[in-house]
């Protein structure tokens, strides 16, 4: 069984986090509450979600595992202003999910969750640089980069943390020190990203104040944000681009 | 002859709650004010509009018609603040009206009000369900049914009003009770009409406090609202569509 | 060498102003401060573009010449909020424009200054008539007039300054008096222009509360306003067309 009872404005935000890289995802239920654990169709990028009970209005729920079309869910909370509590109802009997807001039910159909990729493995990844930074700071290298190229590189180098793209004739160095940061902590790393999952995951991150960042070299990126004032968790996983050189 | 002054505001809401369903109408002219009916091509829905001399700064009319393009009018009234007072005046001789904004003198051609469709009869229906609601939940519950249908029913059973879409996987549920409305009075009816109409409708209703909605079984609808601070009402009557069962 | 701070919103005025009339430009540069004078493709429109040293937060040039993609450096300024400052260096090693902004540096490739169109020479005119005028006055004007023709003319009768455009049926007249006008000097006037310019052209005269007209009898018209806090000045020149009569 599963009903909730969550403000419209912490679902919408917790979907989009999910919905920035894949359409259609496995929730799994736990009386503790929500995750989502998916990976991109190109195999690029990979997304952990976790929204505790604490995030809910009310929640309630056994052992389970809800296959949602997440496209559908962000048009349906579309109705709901940002202050309204959106109610959640798996019902049994049909196997839909009814989302409740202010008198409005909508009768939303599952999908069958053997017919969404399967939960990737998360790997567990052991990188020498940490960054903490506002989100508003990776929005706008992104922002800037893409005017130039199709890549980023992310990197630390002593006591700075640099983003930076080169194209043809232009090119994009941002570069933040101590000061400009939340926290900088490990040793140097660099490596390339593509800027097509960035600009995608920056729409998320700029809404946040503090991202976490995990980089290597030539490794996979690791970012991560609360959501939900502090009850739940985003992370990303990118690979890199390895230069052609 | 015909000249008159009024708000921006006024005017532009009054010629909007007819250009949802046509995009020329005759106006008719009294020394009382102004209205409208109209069909709209499908047969399907009518307006009857009336405007009050009393929603205008001045007014002065003898009685005629006036062969208006309701898109050109609206095109020209995006000029004006909401604050201005827009004055509109015949030129006899030339028959073109003439519409005055802060030194600005647009002179429009008129159409021939033989060229419109004419004026319908406007039905006398006896319909045994009335219901009063703010015009933002009939909105709400119109762009919640188009994700699912092109159809809504509207009805009343018990002390419930509803209105309902169903798709082939997804159904949509809007029930408001006596409390969550602004009144509520007959017996059960319910009938089905296309969102196509609902839709155009809605948008002018969406800004209603009070919308007057009477409803029978399978049988056409009728929606009444005040414009112009009172001195005007609108009033739309739509074809149910015959479920085939 | 060339190393410039200035405002941001300052300098996006500056650069829309030119880039309104042509899409590259040649930046002349002296110790005083920069200038800009182009015409578009189609040899109808001339800007004449003039920004002090004092409009810069600090200013440092030697007499020089710098080519650049005003639709370009347009996209750069995207990225700085209104109230950042943008700091512009000359790389001479690379001859390349460094545009900073709150740690993100943009390295912009500059034009070979002989691959843009030369710098015309801006003709003196002896105009009759002159009218100060408040931009949105102007703005108005055009998008009214636009609805009903691709001319519009403008002139001065007696103590009246009026723009007017004449379609097929519908026709407009904007007529202000000298207290609806700044000011207004001179004897009659009256030319026929484009409005395909004047509608560019207004978008940026609209944000400014002070607009110089100098008009004549078929005849260019000038039009000037000061920018960057009266530190700056543009003035476009547009060549008439005379009526086909």
């Amino acid at each position: 069984m599963f009903k909730a009872l969550i403000g419209a404005e912490k679902l919408k935000d917790s979907i989009e986090s999910i919905s920035t890289l894949v359409d259609e995802a496995r929730f799994r239920l736990t009386p503790q509450g929500l995750s989502v654990k998916a990976v991109d169709p190109a195999n690029v990028a990979m997304v952990s979600f976790e929204l505790s009970k604490d995030a809910f209005e009310s929640f309630d729920a056994t052992e389970g595992e809800l296959g949602i079309d997440l496209t559908k869910l962000i048009g349906v909370m579309e109705m709901a202003e940002k202050s309204d509590n959106i109610e959640l109802e798996l019902d049994e009997a049909s196997h839909k999910l009814i989302v409740r807001m202010r008198g409005l039910a909508y009768t939303m159909s599952l999908l069958d969750p053997s017919s969404i990729r399967k939960e990737p493995k998360v790997p567990t990844l052991d990188l020498p640089a940490h960054i903490v930074i506002r989100g508003e700071d990776i929005k706008r290298a992104v922002k800037a980069a893409e005017k130039v190229s199709d890549y980023m590189s992310m990197g630390v180098k002593g006591d700075v943390f640099f983003m930076e793209a080169e194209g043809d004739t232009d090119k994009v160095h941002v570069e933040l020190g101590k000061s400009q940061l939340i926290d900088l902590q490990g040793t140097d790393a660099k490596s390339l990203f593509s800027l097509d999952y960035l600009s995608d995951m920056s729409k998320i991150l700029g809404k946040s104040n503090e991202v976490n960042i995990d980089l290597g070299k030539d490794f996979p990126l690791k970012i991560r944000i609360k959501i939900a004032e502090g009850h739940g968790e985003v992370s990303y996983m990118l690979a890199p681009r390895v230069e052609s050189e």
